[in-house]
C-alpha cells in the first residue's frame, strides 16, 4: 500500500465493506478482478457499493459520496435517471431476452445512424471489448489483409489481442499487431511501413486516455494522417469511443475535428448504465459486417436498448456535450483556485468532461493517493490515477458542495507536501 | 430458401415482421447477425418479437407461440418469472452498474461455490464467450502451456479463436487450437500427442450440441480419459457449460457422471434472461485466475447478479433438472406417437430437457423445414436445426396445446415425406 492513509478516516476493522472483502477473497480470486479491484488504491476506498442516484453514490458502509467516477464512464445522464430507468422498466415488461429482437433495435440502429455522421449502418454487444474486437474482425474480413496498428498503452479492452496484461496470452494473439504512439506521426509512419501490404486497420482511442499519465488530446495532424493513410491504402480507420462516446459530441468524438473514422466502437455511457456496446460504420464496410460470425445470448436483449433510445434522445435534448464541459470547467476551476491558494501544483489534462488530475513530481502517486483518500473521507470520489467522469446530473450546486470536500483534501495535501 | 412454404401461413409481404426487417437491412448489415439472424430459416419465422410471458412468445405481428427455444437457452424458469423480476427490479431501485460491485456479486459467488461441487471461486462477465475465453486464458496461465484441445464443430463462442467462421480470422488467432472429436478417444490422444508437453487445456462442451446433426451424451469413458490425461499432465479440463448449464444438474452437467473439470463456464441459464456469464474453478487454478487482466465496464452490475442469486435459489427449491426433464419427456413422446401414427421416423436426440428433433434422410431439412414452419403457423415456436430448450413453464397443459399444433404440423409434413 504506497499510500498514507488517511488521517480523518474512520477505522474499517469491522465495517461492512472490509467484512465483504474477507469473504470475497474466499469465492472470488484476488477477491475482486479488472479495474474495480481497489486493492492498489488509496486505504479508505471502498470496494462495495450499496446505492447510487443522480450524482451520488452510497457504499456498503452507508458513507456517501459525490461521484466523479460515474461507474467508470457508464452513468453520463446520473445514476438511475427516471426517465431511463422508466423506458427500461416499460420495455421489461414487455420482454427482454427473447428468441430475437424487439423493434427497438431498428429503432435504436436507426437513431445511430441518424446521430453519427460517419454512421451507416449498427450492430449491438454487451462489452466495449466485444465491439473493438467486432471492428478488427470486419477490417480484416474488409482488407483480407491483417496487420492492426495500435497506439502504446492505449486501453482497448480485456482479451489476449489488447488486454494490458501478458499473463495468460500467447505471442500469436498479437502476432498481427503493430504498436505506435498516440499522436507521434513519425512512429505511425513506421509502424505502417512495417505492416507493408498487409494493413488492415489504425485503431486509436478518441484521444489519448491511458491511465497513469496526463491526458492528451489528439493533434489535427495526427487524425489527419491516419485517415489519409487509410484513404491511401483502404485499411479501415477505427475510432474506440468507448470510454469517450456521447461526451465529448454525439455524434463521435472525432467530430469536432472533421476527421470521420470508418468503423466506430461504443459501449459505456450508450444507455446510462444498462449493458451495451454498440459498432457503427460506413457503408464501405457494411458486406464485410455482414460477413463475419458475431453473436451473444443477450446481445439482441430489448432493455438495454429501450434504455440506449432513451438516453441518446435526451443527451440530444439536453445539449449534454457543452453541459457536461461546463460542469467540469467549474469542478477544474475550483480546484485549481484551491491548490493555488496552497501552493500545490496541479496537472489537470484532457477535456473538462473527463478531467484527469495528476499532481506535479508525484510519480508514485503519494500526493494523489492522499488526496484521494481525504477527498473520500470527505464526501468526494475520486480517482487517483483514471480519468474521471462528469454526468448531467453534477449540478452547480453539487460541485460547488464537493469543492467544500476536495478544499479540505488539498489542505491535508499541503501539510505532507 | 431451401423450404417449401407453409400452406397454411398468413401473407407476411406488409405484416409488421417484414416492414421492420426492411428498416434493418438499411441499417443493421445483412439485417441482423449472428445465430438470431433468421435469414436462413423457413418462412414465416418471425426475426422481431414484441413480449414474452412464461413459455409464451409474441412476435411483432401479434402472432402468439408456445416457445421451445427459451431465448436459445437463458430463460429456464419461464419469460419473465415474477420472482426473479422482483428481485432484479428491487435491486434496480437500489444501484445497478455502480463505481464497483454490490454485496449480491459475494453472495453470488458464495451461492455458485455452495451449489456446484467442483467451484472453489467464480467470476463474472456478460458473455458466453468472456467466459470460455477467460478459462482458455486461465489455462495457459496457470499451466504456462499454450495448446487448447477443442472438439471439432463444438461452439464455444464468437470471437476469432472459436467463432464458426473464419472470416476475419487469422491463422495466427488459431495457432494453438488442437482439434479432436467428441467422444472419440483415439482423436482425442492423437491431439494430445500433437501438443506434447504444451497441453495447457481441454476444452468441451457439456455433451455433443452441435448444430444440424444429432445430439450425442459424452460417455463415461471420453469424460474420464479427459480427465485423466488432465490429471497426468497439469492441463485444465475445462467444461463450457454455457448452453446446458442448469438445465442438467445444478452442479455442473457433469456430476451425473461423477467427473470434475478444474474450470467451468457459465451463462444462459444463470439468470433467467439477465445478462450474465460466470467462469468457476478449482482452488488450484485460483492464483492463475487471479493473475489475468479480464474487466468490462457492465461486469460487476447488480441486477443481473441479483437476478441470478434468485434464478439459481429457486431451481434448488424445485427440483428443476427433474421437472424439466419430466417436461422435455411429455413433449418427446406426445411428438414420437404422432410421427408413428403417420409413419413418419423422427430423431429425437440429447438430454429431454434440450430436446434435438430431426427427421431421418432429411440432410437438407426440406422436412424439418416445413415442420417448424407449421408449427409456427400452428402457433408452436421450434428449430428446425439448433437444439431446442424446456423451461419450468412448460406445464403439462401447455405441452398437450403445444402437441396439438405439431400434430397439424406433422400431418403437413407427412403429405409430402
Amino acid at each position: 500500500m504506497p499510500f498514507p492513509s488517511s488521517a480523518t478516516a474512520t477505522p474499517i476493522q469491522d465495517n461492512p465493506d472490509t467484512l465483504l472483502r474477507q469473504r470475497a477473497r474466499r469465492v472470488v480470486p484476488g477477491g475482486m478482478w479488472g479495474h474495480m479491484n481497489v486493492a492498489s488504491l488509496p486505504e479508505g476506498y471502498p470496494q462495495f457499493y450499496r446505492s447510487a442516484k443522480g450524482c451520488r453514490l452510497t457504499d456498503v458502509s452507508g458513507r456517501e459520496y459525490i461521484d466523479f467516477m460515474c461507474s467508470f464512464g457508464p452513468i453520463i445522464l446520473g445514476h438511475h435517471d427516471p426517465e431511463i430507468d422508466d423506458a427500461a422498466i416499460a420495455q421489461g415488461r414487455r420482454g427482454d431476452t427473447m428468441n430475437g429482437p424487439g423493434e427497438c433495435l431498428v429503432e435504436l440502429a436507426e437513431l445511430l445512424v441518424e446521430t453519427i455522421p460517419h454512421a451507416d449502418w449498427a450492430t449491438f454487444s454487451k462489452n466495449g471489448t466485444d465491439a473493438t474486437t467486432t471492428c478488427v474482425t470486419i477490417a480484416r474480413a474488409a482488407t483480407r489483409r491483417r496487420k492492426i496498428l495500435v497506439a502504446r498503452g492505449s486501453y482497448h479492452g480485456a482479451v489476449p489481442w489488447c488486454t494490458p496484461s501478458l499473463v495468460g496470452v500467447t505471442a500469436e494473439d498479437r502476432a498481427h499487431i503493430i504498436y505506435y504512439d498516440y499522436n507521434d506521426l513519425e512512429s505511425l509512419t513506421s509502424a505502417v511501413e512495417q505492416a507493408k501490404g498487409d494493413l488492415a486497420a489504425i485503431l486509436a482511442t478518441a484521444y489519448r486516455h491511458d491511465v497513469r499519465r496526463a491526458q492528451e488530446m489528439p493533434t489535427l495532424d495526427f487524425l489527419r494522417t491516419m485517415r489519409q493513410i487509410c484513404d491511401d491504402t483502404g485499411a479501415a480507420l477505427i475510432l474506440d469511443d468507448v470510454r469517450a462516446g456521447f461526451r465529448l459530441h454525439l455524434g463521435g468524438s472525432w467530430e469536432v475535428y472533421g476527421v470521420r473514422p470508418d468503423l466506430s466502437a461504443w459501449s459505456k455511457a450508450i444507455a446510462n448504465g444498462y449493458p451495451l456496446a454498440a459498432v457503427t460504420g460506413r457503408d464501405a464496410f457494411r458486406e464485410a459486417a455482414a460477413s463475419i460470425y458475431i453473436t451473444g445470448s443477450f446481445w439482441c436483449s430489448a432493455v438495454p436498448m429501450a434504455a440506449a433510445i432513451a438516453t441518446i434522445r435526451k443527451l440530444h435534448r439536453s445539449d449534454a456535450a457543452a453541459k457536461l464541459e461546463r460542469a467540469g470547467d467549474r469542478f477544474r476551476n475550483g480546484l485549481q483556485k484551491q491548490a493555488a491558494r496552497l501552493g500545490l501544483s496541479l496537472q489537470q489534462t484532457g477535456p473538462s468532461q473527463m478531467p484527469m488530475l495528476l499532481f506535479e513530481d508525484d510519480a508514485e502517486f503519494r500526493l494523489g493517493g492522499l488526496f484521494v483518500a481525504e477527498a473520500l473521507a470527505n464526501g468526494v470520489f475520486l480517482h487517483p490515477w483514471h480519468n474521471m467522469f462528469l454526468s448531467l446530473a453534477h449540478s452547480d450546486a453539487e460541485i460547488d458542495l464537493a469543492l467544500e470536500g476536495t478544499a479540505r483534501a488539498l489542505e491535508a495535501v499541503a501539510r505532507i507536501a
